[in-house]
C-alpha cells in the first residue's frame, strides 16, 4: 500500500516499533514526510564496516573463526582458487608503486559495457561512497536519501559536517521515490547529491528500475544521483536493473559496486563509481588512490571467473528462498530480499534477540532503528543457516 | 652558507636554474622570499606514487621486470619471507569485514612509545597527508612548506581547491626554518597547516632536531604541522630525530610514518600518523578507514622482524655511501643524503638524461623543479648500482 509522500514519518513509525524514543525525537521534526539529520550527530558508525565495532564481534575474539558470522553481509565461501592464485602472484610487486596492474580499470570497464574513463576505483565501495560525500557535501549541501538505507552515507555526512534529510519507507519497506522527488525539489538550492541503495541495506528490498528512471527525470538534471549497487548480483527481480544505462545517457548518475560481496574480497577492499567523465574529474581529488596490488589483481581474476560467481550467487539465493521460507513457515514475516541478506520481523527487540543468539555461537545484525523488531541476517553456507534455524528454532521456542 | 630568509626566491632560481620560464613566473610573485602556488593549479601529479604516472614506465610495459627501478624510492628487497607468510594467513579473512587484525593499531603504538589512541591508519602514509589537508585546509585555509619538498601535498592542496605557500630551500638544500616560521606567523590567520618533509624528498637532507623545535617554538601553537617521514629510518645523522617526542608533549604535531619504504610493503598500502587524540579526532572523519586485511599482517610481521630491517637499513646505506662516493669521485656533486635515494648535480637536464637512462634499462627520477639539472636516484640492490654506475659513466663520458 503506497503512502502519499506528505504522510507524516510519525504515523510510520508509530506503526512499526511504537513508543522509542529516540526515535520519536527525529519524528517530531518530520512533519511534511523527511527527516533532517544533522551534522556531526550520528556518531562514528560510517566506521563499522572497516572497523568491527560490533561489540559482539570484537577482532581480538578468541573464539572469531568459529563463530558464525551473518551480521555483516559478507561471502561466507571467500575467493575463489583462481582469484587467491593470481593475488599470490602479486605479492613479487609487494614494495612496487608503478607495477604492472593487469589493467585493472580497463577490465572492470570492458564487463560493464563502458569505458575506462567512465571508472573510478575506491579502496572498497565505501571509499566511492565517502568521497561522493566529500566532494559533494559541505555545510551547506545536504545528501537526501532513504531511512534506513545503509547508514554510513548519512554518518559520514554528518561526521564532514553536512546534513541528511531522509524519507522514511513506506509499509512495505519500498523507498518512497515521490517523496525523495518531492524532497529534492523542495530543498533544491541545498541538495549536494540523493542517495539510492539499490537494493537496498537492511531491508534488501530493489528499487524498480522505472521507479529510478522516474527519479531522475522528477529532479532537476544537475543534481547528483548517487546509486549504490552493492547488492546488484544477488537481485533476480525482473524490474530491478542496474543503473549504468543512465551514466551512459550522460546523466550525472554515480553507480557504486563493490568486489566485497558477491566476489569475495571484502578484507582486500576494492570497489569502483562508475559514472560520466565530468563527475570522475569532481570526485578524484577527494581520492585516495590508493588500491593495493593484491586487490587489483584478485578483482581482474574474480571478473573472469565465471563459475565462481554462478556457483557463489545461486547457493546463496538458494538459500536466501530456503531460510525465508522456513521462518515464514513458522509464522514470521520476511521481507522479500533481492541481497545477500534477509530481515525477518521477529516481533522482539533485535538488540535482545542478538544477544541469544551470540550464546548460540552466531552473530546477526545489529538493530537497524525504526525496524528496532527486525533482525537482519546474512545468507552464510548451508551448514551456518541450518545452526541459525536451529537456534532459531529454540530461541522463539517460547 | 645560511641564507636570510628576505632574500628573493629569484635570486635562488637564478643560482640553480637560471632561464628556466616557468619556474621565473613563478619566482616574479614572491619578493618576500615565498610563493603562492593556486589552487586547481598544479595538476594530477599528486598521484603520481600510486598511479605510475611516470611515462617512462607505464604499468602495462612488457619490460617491467626487466627493467631498473631506481625513480619511485622502492626498496628493492621486497618483504621478508616472514612477512610474506604473514600476509598469506591473512588470505582466510579475505571475505571479511571484521576479522582479528593481530591488533595492529597497538603494535605500532607500542613500537613507536605512545599509546593506541596516539595512532591513526591510512592506506600509505599518503592517504595520511591527504586526510590532513581535507581536514584542515579549505578555500581559507593553506598550506605553508619548502619547495622543492614532496610535491604531492601541494598538488593535493591545489586538487581540493587550497592554496600552498612555499618558501625555498636554501643554498645548501636545507629547508629555511626561520623563513617558513616568518611565512606562517605571517599567514597565521590562513594557515591551515606547515609541512615538513623530513628528511626532505627530493634531497635527501634532514632537518635538524633543534631546527624542528625552533619552528614548534617560533610559530602559534594553534598551528598544526605535519612532519612526514616516510625516510626516518635511513637517517644517520646524529643532530637528526623523529618529531614524535612533541606529539608527547601535546603539541598539535602529525608525524606520518610508511611501511612502504624498509619495510618494503608500497604496493599493500598501509602508513599511518601518530599525533594527539585530539587531532585524531578532527582528522579521522576524513579517513577512508580502509586498509586491508593482509598490509596489517605484513606490517606486525615487519614490525617484528627487526634482523630484515637492519639487514635492508645496512645494505641501502652502505650503497648510498658507495655510489655518491663514485659519483663525487669522478666530479659530481652530490647532495649528502640521509633517505634510499640521492640527488646528483650532472649539468644537464634531468629530462635528458632520465631518457637516456632509459635506453640503459635503467628508470630514474623524474625533474623535480628548479633543479631541473639534478638527477634523483634511488639505491635500489647492489647489482641495480653497479649497472646505474657502468650506464652513468657511458652517458657522461663525452
Amino acid at each position: 500500500m503506497p503512502r502519499s509522500p506528505r504522510l507524516s514519518r510519525r504515523d510510520f513509525i508509530g506503526r512499526s516499533s511504537a513508543g522509542i524514543a529516540s526515535v520519536a525525537t527525529v519524528a517530531a521534526a518530520t512533519s511534511v514526510g523527511f527527516a533532517t539529520i544533522p551534522s556531526r550527530a550520528a556518531g562514528r558508525d560510517w566506521r563499522i564496516r572497516n572497523a568491527a565495532a560490533d561489540a559482539l564481534l570484537r577482532p581480538e575474539a578468541d573464539d572469531y573463526d568459529d563463530l558464525i558470522k551473518l551480521n555483516y553481509n559478507e561471502n561466507p565461501y571467500g575467493p575463489s582458487e583462481q582469484v587467491v592464485a593470481a593475488m599470490t602472484e602479486a605479492f613479487k610487486y609487494a614494495s612496487r608503486y608503478g607495477y604492472p596492474d593487469r589493467a585493472v580499470k580497463s577490465v572492470i570497464a570492458e564487463h560493464h559495457g563502458v569505458e575506462r574513463e567512465n571508472i573510478l576505483l575506491g579502496a572498497g565501495s565505501g571509499e566511492i561512497l565517502e568521497v561522493v560525500g566529500l566532494s559533494l557535501l559541505s555545510r551547506d549541501k545536504k545528501v537526501v536519501g532513504s531511512d534506513p538505507s545503509y547508514s554510513a552515507v548519512y554518518s559520514h555526512a554528518s561526521g564532514i559536517h553536512a546534513e541528511s534529510i531522509t524519507v522514511p519507507l513506506r509499509d512495505d519497506y519500498s523507498q518512497d521515490i515521490p517523496a525523495l522527488i518531492d524532497a529534492t525539489n523542495r530543498h533544491y538550492r541545498d541538495v549536494g547529491f540523493v542517495y539510492l541503495c539499490n537494493p537496498n541495506n537492511p531491508t534488501g528490498r530493489p528499487i524498480p528500475a522505472d521507479d529510478v528512471r522516474n527519479l531522475l527525470d522528477g529532479i532537476p538534471a544537475d543534481v547528483p544521483v548517487l546509486i549504490d549497487e552493492a547488492y546488484h548480483h544477488f537481485a533476480e527481480d525482473p524490474d530491478y536493473a542496474s543503473a549504468i544505462p543512465h551514466v551512459l545517457e550522460g546523466r550525472r548518475v554515480i553507480v557504486a559496486r563493490t568486489f566485497s560481496k558477491l566476489f569475495g574480497l571484502a578484507a582486500l577492499r576494492l570497489g569502483f563509481a562508475v559514472t560520466t567523465p565530468e563527475m570522475i574529474s569532481v570526485m578524484e581529488p577527494y581520492t585516495t588512490g590508493s588500491i593495493n596490488a593484491l586487490a587489483k589483481y584478485g578483482a581482474v581474476a574474480a571478473l573472469e571467473d565465471t563459475d565462481a560467481q554462478r556457483h557463489m550467487r545461486d547457493r546463496t539465493i538458494a538459500l536466501r528462498k530456503k531460510t525465508s521460507d522456513e521462518l515464514r513457515g513458522m509464522g514470521y514475516d520476511v521481507i522479500p530480499s533481492e541481497t545477500n541478506f534477509i530481515m525477518v520481523q521477529t516481533g522482539r527487540p533485535a538488540r535482545e534477540v542478538r544477544t541469544a543468539f551470540r550464546e548460540h555461537g552466531i552473530v546477526v545484525g545489529r538493530p537497524f532503528p525504526p525496524l528496532l523488531n527486525h533482525l537482519r541476517v546474512s545468507i552464510g553456507s548451508e551448514k551456518e543457516m541450518a545452526m541459525f534455524m536451529a537456534a532459531f528454532r529454540e530461541i522463539f521456542a517460547a
